[in-house]
């Protein structure tokens, strides 16, 4: 297995990004291929370059962060996140990972390796921390306006890809709305749910935000919208009141004190509330593996992004995806 | 100033919302008006009975949680919520209290007292904790599909609410959406955004889901389907995360000992995340005061909310939104 790392992508490419990689290589011994400008990132590696498992691809250009994805795509035919998926439709690497504009992994990701049959909108899973264990929540941001035949086949490929690669033993499927009832939510919402439930899916019915982090279910499905929204959100909630608790600890000698004194405690609720655990969120759909990191990504989410690439890209979730898109197929006519 | 209280609405009613209204009664010395079934409210307000403060008004019937809303407030013409807007209607107390079906609030609130002029689709505003004060966030679940214009509506309510009643100056206003630039988001946002850039609003623009608790903006507007998840969301992993972190606390002698040690930055760090500080969202775009609880509120829950509806009632605000929204009839034309 050999995981393309765009090492032009992120806010703080190529440093984190190559750190990142490095790490990949090193501690969990992936062999990773940085993508990008050669003397930028060779200059990166420097005395880090750990031989065998790290190789260096060139590519002259880069999508800025501001760039109209889609047209900088299309016009830069040699960007390192075009080229890195290049390299995994000619057989050299097997799955691509980026911090880079995530727009344009998407629109890079459909355009060379194309959708998969029986998927109209490719999506983006992201893997929250939960209260009861992981959650999947797809789509994170790809498809602003979804019809509901799209909502169900994001429930579909997160289904298949959450029993393959996260061990969930046949995932409960909930769908994001503003109450349990059948009867609420939005037209498209209900819609859905009626998709869901003549499937044979594991299907739960309506969640609400509140079992995003606190529910009984495996999977959501929600717009991309909506679930930008929720991840945004929950991600600086976590940040914020973690920050907040240490700062209100911080401000006195007693609780200073209780920092000390709980600090197991205080570690433990942190990597309970890890968002960087998987590094990054995958793009289901296209006929490959691609990992969209954020764009501020450190090394650590790097590298868990890194290892993330090559579980997915070993657990043959794309055959699995494919024969359950393929029992859907007459379904969605 | 009197304020009538739905005691027949929520999962905990009569109990707790008579308990609620006993408090407000008694520690803030609000008149309130307990609408509901003379015999079992009685019976729920038993020796506490605070005298002057509290009077019952008699209603028949009630709205079921599982019923529909419209329906159900149309039929019954004696149930207690829309009884207890008849009151306002009537002059007879200033504002509602409600913690019942909230759409059933919503509708009665519309059917009795009218919308206010220059406003489309009457909205709720939830007030947010936030890690640099309160947030008002609007719409959190009247209106599940939004046109450009409601939006804008609600961030004209909105302002002229935080401001008078909340004593924010001049608040700024951002949209919520997927992304900073003007480019990002779905068709709405990016029409809203054009309607809020001509105004003279004091607008931010796009803000995204970290914001709503990170974020430099006192008030977001949105769509009542994101709103309602983004308020789920963030009441759960609040109250998730902190019995998160007392449980990981509690289960070591050193973790007890920070408990006991840390106990005034944990309650400070409490107080801080407090969804229940204002009690109840405010029903803004009708032609009186209304206040949605939430259906499992504390009785703590209950008297906050009551407080809100007396200092909104009491701040002339709806003089201000008029004045407000009528700057901008020929706006939206």
């Amino acid at each position: 297995m050999n995981v393309a790392v765009d090492a032009m992508g992120g806010d703080n490419a190529p440093e984190m990004v190559v750190q990142g990689a490095v790490k990949a290589a090193s501690e969990l011994g992936i062999d990773v291929t940085l993508v990008g400008d050669r003397d930028v990132v060779t200059k990166q590696l420097g005395s880090r370059f750990p031989g065998d498992h790290i190789t260096v691809y060139h590519s002259e250009q880069v999508v800025r962060m501001d760039e109209s994805p889609l047209k900088a795509v299309r016009k830069k035919k040699d960007c390192s996140i075009r080229v890195a998926f290049d390299l995994v439709k000619r057989g050299k690497v097997d799955a691509v990972v980026s911090a880079g504009n995530s727009g344009a992994t998407l629109a890079a990701g459909i355009l060379t390796l194309g959708r998969m049959e029986g998927v109209e909108r490719p999506a983006i899973a992201s893997i929250f921390p939960g209260e009861k264990g992981h959650v999947v929540l797809i789509d994170v941001g790809a498809n602003v306006d979804c019809r509901p035949a799209h909502l169900f086949q994001f429930g579909v490929m997160a289904q298949a890809f959450a029993s393959s690669c996260l061990g969930m033993e046949n995932p409960k499927i909930g769908i994001l709305s503003i109450g349990e009832e059948g009867s609420k939510g939005n037209e498209q919402v209900r819609l859905a749910r009626e998709l869901f439930d003549e499937s044979r899916l594991n299907f739960v019915g309506n969640v609400e935000g509140r079992d995003i982090f606190t529910g009984g279910v495996e999977i959501i499905v929600c717009d991309g919208f909506v679930g930008n929204v929720a991840l945004k959100l929950s991600e600086g909630m976590a940040q914020a009141t973690t920050k907040l608790l240490k700062t209100e600890l911080s401000g006195s000698v007693s609780g200073r004190a209780a920092l000390l004194l709980g600090r197991r405690s205080f570690e433990s609720y942190k990597r309970k509330l890890d968002y960087e655990e998987y590094g990054g969120a995958p793009l289901l759909g296209i006929n490959g593996v691609g990992i969209i990191c954020h764009g501020g990504s450190s090394d650590r989410a790097i590298k868990n992004a890194i290892r993330l690439a090559e579980q997915y890209a070993r657990s043959q979730v794309l055959d699995r995806m494919a024969a359950q898109l393929n029992t859907f197929r007459d379904f969605l006519v």
